[in-house]
């Protein structure tokens, strides 16, 4: 956990969130600045700050983010209308949160494009 | 392996691509048709249709991708800028191969607009 960080707070239950999903290592909530009619975060309990941060060490947190990730599609109805998995890594890529998060995206026909 | 999968020839060698990086588990190659200046396909060597294909039985298949888009964004050179990962998950998302793939893209500023 790291004190000044919104997501661990969020997970501490410090900071209110709209969870959609929870168990022991990943909490899910929706984003505040929706892009889509869905669009979720997931967030794996472990303060791991990005892509970049994931080592030999903490490399298994992304299973369960991908079970929930499922979990999340099914719970807000978008798994069988499809829908979109973004991770972006630094600021850069508009990494906002250095806690590394899954958006979910659903709810509208995204086609082809892709960014 | 599958007969008529666009990306299990690709891994079997029978069309060629880009490759960018390679290991037991991953193959990582250009996209044919790039949205950004870098713009990788990372896909477990494994055939898992999509997101929605995980299963307890797969589901470590993610871990040697995550290591593979560590290894291609410090290949590519936009580790340090930072890069977005997409994954669509079904036609209605954009998914075009059903063979799951997360898109690594990079050598832009992605800004915060996400969608």
């Amino acid at each position: 956990m790291a004190d000044n960080c919104i997501f661990c707070r969020i997970i501490k239950g410090e900071i209110p969130s709209s969870k959609v999903y929870e168990d022991e290592n990943v909490v899910a909530f929706k984003d505040i600045n929706p892009a889509a009619p869905v669009h979720v975060l997931v967030v794996p309990k472990q303060h791991i700050e990005s892509l970049e941060a994931l080592s030999d060490e903490n490399i298994q947190a992304v299973v369960p983010v991908h079970k929930a990730i499922r979990k999340v599609a099914e719970i807000t109805g978008i798994a069988e209308q499809g829908y979109r998995v973004i991770v972006n890594c630094g600021a850069g890529a508009g990494q906002t949160v250095m806690h590394l998060h899954y958006h979910v995206l659903g709810g509208v026909n995204m086609g082809e494009k892709i960014l």
